[in-house]
């Protein structure tokens, strides 16, 4: 078999590329190891920026996030037992979407089918070959495949295949761990609040989020070898709403918990992103901390830079296109990664702060809301919408 | 002798509160266990905000300050070996006046001088009774001498002898240690640079700072251990020039180097400010590291806060006029807390730290001056212009 771009990964980045190349009339295969359930059955992230979501609507994706899709206009700082929003459209002009990564993934690969894009579910025995440009897998009849390629991407999530065929001595992994992890729960309720709640608190960071009219979504900050099973609902509820217990008198609406997770998170960047006619997008070439909502955003980022270089380069024989793909497109994860983390440090109980690291985020939070400028940075942040 | 309010310290909080309650003919009498000359030669801090600036002229201190200091409209961040100007004018319409302690301290000495004030240098064996106010002491001619005083107020540095008589159960003392120093150079040399350099470098953080047409402060990281005397001033200037240099070719003006100290520093803050009729104000009360340039500023917006309450108390026998004080002065400790650490942890390298942390920084510091919001935020943490 012969395409021009190989793909490996059929989550949303290698979706939404495989999706922008055939606009432009690129064609390409796409190939992941998990089935189409196992993929839609994952929960992940909720929020997509403006940008993201114009992607899915403008590129005829699909326009299921502007009916079934909520706009948030902005986010609930809580600290000190008290809540100061940020309000994202009066700072920036732009709103987020909560709408999930699950529900991007579907209207991708419906996108792809209506289209008669090529994806192959379910595959197994993945190799790539770097050199003369292919991907080697088992389809799920069973038959051993090879597709060849111009190029190669590597879209494979953070456990990439296709990143360790980047010589050792050319590669930089750069990483953080955090000393903590994430509790979640989804939970049959009502929703607490319109918007996302970014809770500081004496106790540790807690998230209160939103999935449907019935189901919602809460995190409270957890030692990462906290096991889930061992954690009663009444135990959980009493974390959660300790959390944001203030004055003012705020609880959240309680109900069954339908699932519970430990969710750990790092910080992480390989470089390069482009390793000869191998290029690297997504999880595949970095991951965030939850904290910021940008690994999918990121994600579709990536996607849509990289296409563009794509078409430059395969359409119109340019052949300094593809150098322009790493600079272009670290610019912008860097500016997350510190997003990311700045949002992780200012909100999460860091094990073994003194109590001037306890006053001075306060310090910080008290400033952020106060001034109109450390709102706006935040707000530029959370939204993607970052100065050049 | 009996006077209203007892001052121990006569660094600038100290005379500068002094003269303020003077101004509402309140009378003080302050003392310090340094000589004048003594406080003279201290070599600190040079930055003063707008508003420092101002409550020096308009409360009748000095013009000085006007004449013989420099507004500095900015500062520049360098960082991958590129200047980035941060207009403070532009982006809050306040500059900052380069002009050293050393005189803002002159200028109050002259001014309690003038005034009639009763400021007694050189004296010894100070204690302090918080429970009858006194201040007790041996003054510079051998004489033992008691002062009784209606308020009691520690101006008397980080290592405040008024500070320790807050009964240890009532005191919350939150600090930081930071795992680096700065080595400072005064060199007998014209400008390099126009106005402060704050550089981020792969070597670590270096303060490129002025102080009159023939003689400049610099500053590097440097670990905490460092002896000043092993280091010649080929290897200084070698350091000095590799952690501003860069490809648009920035050198410093080298000369003599006629100082030579090893500077460490930490976070702190005790808290109560208050405790029935002692107060603390300045460096009693909080020490903050010297990359925000906050140290002399919080200060005197302490000593600006409590003269307007101690006039409450005295004057209109107002008695919840000073329970007003640890609120309102700690709002802007604990911001300028934020800012110092953040300048702090942005520039240095930190021990430890790994790629990741490295590239975070820089992608940090590219996001902040590409935003107008995030230069306007650290523009009103740097001129202390913090929004209510």
């Amino acid at each position: 078999m012969k395409t021009q771009v190989g793909i490996v990964g059929a989550g949303p980045a290698g979706l939404m590329l495989s999706h922008l190349l055939s606009l432009n009339g690129i064609d390409s295969v796409v190939i992941d190891n998990r089935t189409r359930l196992e993929i839609e059955n994952t929960v992940r992230a909720g929020i997509l920026e403006a940008d993201s979501a114009r992607l899915l609507v403008d590129t005829g994706v699909s326009d299921r996030v502007l009916r079934d899709g909520h706009p948030h206009e902005g986010i609930d700082l809580r600290f000190g037992g008290e809540s100061h929003r940020v309000d994202f459209r009066a700072l920036v002009g732009e709103s987020v979407w909560l709408y999930p990564q699950t529900d991007v993934f579907v209207d991708l690969a419906n996108a792809r089918e209506r289209d008669g894009g090529d994806v192959r579910f379910g595959v197994s025995d993945t190799s790539v070959d770097i050199n003369e440009p292919a991907i080697r897998f088992v389809d799920s009849d069973g038959v051993r495949q090879e597709v060849r390629c111009d190029l190669l991407v590597g879209a494979d999530g953070s456990r990439s295949i296709c990143r360790a065929e980047v010589p050792e001595a050319l590669r930089t992994h750069s990483f953080r761990e955090y000393p903590f992890a994430w509790f979640g729960i989804i939970t049959e309720a009502p929703r607490s609040a319109p918007e996302l709640i970014y809770a500081h608190s004496p106790r540790g960071f807690a998230l209160i989020s939103q999935r449907t009219e019935t189901h919602q979504r809460m995190y409270f900050q957890c030692d990462p070898e906290t096991d889930p099973s061992a954690w009663s609902a009444d135990r959980i509820w009493e974390e959660l709403q300790a959390r944001v217990a203030g004055p003012d008198g705020f609880t959240l609406n309680e109900g069954p918990i339908t699932e519970k997770t430990v969710l750990r998170f790092r910080s992480f960047v390989a470089e390069p992103m482009r390793h000869g006619n191998l290029l690297l997008a997504g999880d595949a070439a970095h991951t965030v901390p939850p904290t910021g909502a940008k690994g999918l955003n990121l994600a579709l980022a990536d996607v849509s830079v990289l296409s563009e270089l794509i078409e430059r380069a395969l359409l119109k024989n340019d052949p300094d296109a593809l150098d322009e793909y790493g600079p272009r497109a670290l610019n912008r994860v860097w500016k997350a990664q510190h997003f990311s983390y700045w949002m992780t440090t200012m909100l999460h109980a860091l094990p073994g702060a003194t109590d001037f690291d306890v006053r001075r985020q306060l310090g910080e939070l008290g400033s952020v809301v106060a001034s109109e400028a450390g709102s706006r940075f935040l707000a530029e942040g959370y939204t993607g919408c970052w100065p050049a």
